[in-house]
């Protein structure tokens, strides 16, 4: 229902005498909360279609995320990422249902169960030191619904193992693309493959490597089209971009 | 086809007499090309779904540029950007048909009709400085067959003007946001909108705007997840991104 | 009292044998301290408008704090920011009334009491992790005189929830914005409200948010005039501006 | 009128049959923009204050900034700044009224008088090479209703020239400082009096001055407390937050 | 010969009365330029290989260069780099048999013929935009006597073009890699064949290609181990690195 | 033996029948393995050159790098890089023949002997602090057979100390030179000695050394011509560059 | 004589009737001056020691600086640096006196004669491209009364040119040295030699060289303890700072 | 004595049969050293003037550096920076006489006594937390032999306290400035005393402090001409910089 629509009928009801002065007033009030509003339209939306609140942990405390768990994870499913192991820990300790995924530091809570979506994402990294942020998106796109696989360690320096894993990557219906150093993969990858490709530069390497971005502006300026980028080291963010466009199929 | 697929036609024909050994390793030598290949695979792109080939024509020559339309024109749509009015003048008068669109400086040239896909693409700017950038993305998206709409100047100064036109972008398959400065406005329609975005960061500003390097970062760092990016001013990467999602669909 | 009445003061003083010239030269050494002075100047200060001596705590020892609050303590109010909660121990051994608050990281030692002034300064986060700095600004607001009331969590990607605190940003007479990754919401109510608007970025986020320069450059390129703009993480400075505003009136 | 009191005397006009369902509908659209809209809100507020538009010339032709002179020009006082000489010359040409300042880059309209507000801003300049900025400064101080003085070349070099001209800038309500090179006029002046500081860094300076960002960062950074800081060259976005400070008085 | 034996033999040669002790300070004085000096040694240097001086022509008055090409012309061959096509017409005007190259931006003298060495130095560009910097580098390699052969256009996005070429690489001595943008190309080739690799970034790009730091960077944090660097655009160090390598066999 | 050849007696054989279709395709499937792939040609390099494997240990569980030198060991020499002493203790408690290096942070395990090429490289640092670094270059020359020798203390302060040793450079195939701060110890030697010379910066020295990208920078721009450079402290990149070269020599 | 001195002076006449009080608070106001003011001091400087106002002219008209000619000149020399061939036509056209540098950028007027000191200064270039920089740096020396050899084209590509000149070198009070691109010979020369080093890094060079912000960096952190620096293309900065060195000489 | 002085002796030493021909090839090798060498030269000049070896002790073993002020204790004063209090247990253990400075890390190892030159150094300082730089100042300038004195807190928020201790300035040689965040005490002093000024940025402040680059750029940017500026936190190399000034005087 659109927000005219919405606007309508309540001055139809105003002056029907359905709603009094005050009480539209607040309908008024909350009328934008119906359409844009943060908690309610976040429980809605996971009833809806099994989304759940997303957590960022960092500069939280144990018990503030104790305590979103406890609460959100009688309405949803719960995901938090970027937690230490001590933070596990203790959310473990205070909601036992609870499960901790040490490589890409994500704690998850499921609610009933995860309603999965056709159309799978695949992410592909270049070295094994860029599995954390992988294991992040892949948690993700799980916790949002879209099956996701893990194509490891198919990097430039050794190109021929990234051909034999093509078959792979064409299944997809989107790629996330995880580098770190120059990045090189995901404008190899977007000259290979048709489908959409968000890239995640990681910040794997010393030096000029920049702290990931090198990569980062390499993935920016990269000569296959059409290539995206997010965050450094944010699988995260790339996991809910994919899972968007995976979201727009039925 | 697959190429494993291809391979084994290959040998089964060479096991058969069907090929000598010379002219199955031509075909083995050719083979990537059917499915890697450049030049050629462009061709066939092009017959197949409409897409043209794309020439960016900063640094070339106008001389070069024109060849191309003239060679690519018999086969294919042909799209260039960043092309200056200089050049548009010595191209048009070299090939009659090409089109010049000084606002998005494109150059394009088309062969037949375009094949229109269903699914609009939504390309919203910030400010009346930014609308070079996004007709050149505008012009991309026609190109390869999908239509779009700009809604410009409902930046975040002045946010109601956004509200008023949260219809249009609802109806849209994706979402490109062009905006300089501080390029807030890839957060607030991230905030309102649940379908995939490409944000745009623009060289608009100056002093601390960095060239549009804060915008850039500013899009990265966004609130709202699942916004990707891509290089400053870079109209054609986001429509080209934005045409692989709406791709997606038959 | 201007510095040239003072000096008029002084000369007739000499002329007329009030002073000799010995004492003349002693006043006209210390005139210029009691314009300028650092010492002097502050207690004068603090008894005449309540405002406190702040104390930068980092680089500084324990025992360097405490005896600042030991002697200062007697004549007014103490303020000192950015103190670990080690350091906090160690004065308050040594100095039983002082009170430190853990979230801001500030020590303060109230004498008599606070003479409070009209004029409510508004301080606005964009999330719960930009708290630490939010209260480093209300404590200093407070110590200077400033009521100040904290709306938190009112960021861009939920944008309805700010929507909803408008009335309370209305009734203050500054309004300091507390912002982090890419600072987008001093650029929404600065395009919603007239009053002075204080920016100040944080440190909150990674990779692309650069420790706070992005949401530093974001602010000062906001599309909003009018908004200024104080260093990352600097609580204290945008409390001691706001405050600056509303001593402007009696 | 605060907007809950719009919509509750909007709603008891419906109630009462004062409105019917649609021409409430149309309101309660325009509602937002007679507290939010743009070119109606300016309009308004330059009949209710003599605020004046302001237009950012740079990236707009001749003829668009002559029509906004031209239809702007009826209602309100106009403001554009960044105005080349070139511009200025075709916008005279067809608005035969507008006023170019050629050292603040600035043209101006005036509808009517300008309704002058009590207490002065105080426009301070460390070299000859910052005043540009500053008569920006001054242009747009006088067109929101705020008197203006310049007091320029008193940097830091000859730091005795500043102190001659204390009296001047402890009579203003606001000060701002236009600094470049290493900025450290602000520190000197933010340590000498107590009002408010608007910091403007200028992009005077070669090499390490790094087009203004050595004053930016220095300006940030000032030992001085309670500077606040605006865009390098930004001399209009400091006026407009001096300009908003001076408009709390009545 | 050594500088110790050259000693030896001048002190016995003084002992021994051949040389009285003034000419022999002489020979000291210049004994360090038969083995450091720039004019001697550039001089029998070109005398003994076939190495020609090298002019770096920006910043030089187009007088300067003619006059070095007339009198080193008459000794050995001469290079000089980064020639406009202005200065070129004023040296040819001077020195009739001086060559232009107005892609390599180069003006050559060549005094008797090239000594060609064995040994062929590969220069492969990712883009036609790339050719200015490998025409500079194929100057300079012929100039020093080392074949070059330029591979262009075979970059990441097409990468099958690529392979295609495998052979021609592979039959080198040395290979530069020039690329600008994301700079992929280097590492891609550095995975795939044994020789040593001297990549050259250029500032082919926009944006977030940072006017070739991206791929300088790149290179730098190459995935492939071995791959060397030299400066933006800097075809000519390329090639002096290259010769410097294919001078080290006989 | 070349791809084409290794193709052509593919095909050969399958139309002689010594191979049916499907073992033809698993070789065809293989064959670029054996030419690109990644642990097989790793095998079959070690066998026929002595290359070892190299582990970047950052990054890496000790359990990983342990199973790595017990699997790889059997086949090949071992080398580790940028191993903490932690990690060493670990591995070789698993792997007793392993050997740790600690200044230069290195793990080895040599299989059978080191078939020692021909052609010394010379390693020559600016300073002590810049040995570790060269070490690391030192053990990798050596588990890629080639000799080395450190030179080290030379730098430009005492530019004397270079003099007296330049016999042993010029005794080298290849320089590679170790320097931190304004790294001009590559200029100085480049200006010195024909040989190639490749240079790595080092993260010595604080402020204004800028974790080495003084030294990378001035390198790059070094004035002597042909230096080229590798990532900042990449000793072990150095080593590769320089040991590509010697093994062009038979 | 000192203030304190002067205040007691001051005094002891106004008791004595001398000055009546608004003579002494004319004085009082005036005397900073005579200690710290801009024109009258620079006027008595000029009188007292031969010391030049100097006039920055970029940024100032040709009508600017040729009126502080017409007036400075008259009592005292006059330098301006960075002025343009036109600027200097017109100023010449009004002074007549007035002599251009082409080479340094240099406009100067001396009045009567120029006091030399004894000392005599070095300045030292790398390259031919720095010495625009020497030259403004030794017209500013001799317009403060200090003599200055130029030594060009000692660079360390080709260092042996270096040692040739050492004698010339320690002959001078202080030396400069003024270098682009790596700017090593600052640490060489501070090396060699005891005397104070003003080091002048330029913006010659290209790409890594950064604009001059690598020699400048390199400098900062020479190897050769006791290098002070001024900002990049600075030769007058420079200047100044060695004749203060000078000056201390009687 | 002159090198070409050396060189003519030995000549002569030679031809008349007092030197065989390979004494005098070894006094050859020599020579320079006696001119440039490193270990020789420092004992010499150490028991001509009193100047101690220098210890950069960061990145140094404790064992390597009780070693050095073994050994070269018994010859010189020894001074070694940058030293952590761990170290200096060790050391102290070692060798019972060096002294350790806790606040400006500094070990001492005196010689007989320090030849006290005249002349003083006046090392100021803007806040309490730049004395740890101001005291390794204070520490090397005794060290050579010139006396120096501190004036600390002196920072520009509080101008008045500088004023007071001008006389004090005016006295010294040398001034050695030493400020954090925006740096503009140098400029303050610059404009203020006619004596050489050198600068030192230090790293006190945070966020757009920028480590200390601010201050570092604000300093070679200072409007008062002739300041020179060193390393951030290099009080070692200021006060080199000043004893090179204070040592041309007798």
């Amino acid at each position: 229902m659109d927000m005219l629509d919405s606007l309508r009928e309540l001055l139809a009801g105003v002056k029907a005498g359905d709603l009094d002065v005050e009480a539209g007033l607040a309908r008024l009030r909350d009328l934008p909360y119906l359409e844009l509003g943060h908690t309610k339209i976040d429980l809605h939306r996971s009833l809806r279609n099994g989304f759940p609140e997303v957590v960022y942990a960092a500069g939280k405390t144990p018990e503030q995320v104790a305590e979103i768990f406890t609460r959100m994870g009688e309405h949803s499913h719960v995901l938090a990422t970027r937690v230490s192991a001590e933070m596990a820990c203790h959310v473990q300790a205070a909601c036992p249902g609870v499960v901790y995924n040490p490589l890409g530091r994500t704690l998850t809570s499921v609610k009933g169960e995860i309603a999965w979506r056709e159309g799978e994402i695949a992410i592909v990294t270049a070295g094994t030191s860029d599995l954390p942020v992988a294991e992040e998106a892949r948690v993700t796109c799980e916790m949002f619904g879209s099956r996701a696989v893990v194509v490891s360690d198919v990097g430039v320096a050794g190109i021929h193992r990234l051909f034999d894993r093509l078959h792979t990557l064409r299944q997809a219906r989107v790629i996330i693309v995880v580098a770190g150093m120059e990045g090189a993969l995901a404008s190899v990858i977007g000259g290979l493959v048709p489908q959409p490709i968000v890239a995640v530069p990681t910040s794997v390497g010393y030096g000029a490597a920049l702290s990931g971005f090198t990569a980062l502006c390499g993935m920016l300026t990269s000569c296959a089209s059409g290539v995206t980028v997010v965050n450094i080291d944010n699988g995260f963010g790339a996991a809910c971009a994919a899972c968007k466009i995976n979201n727009l199929f039925p």
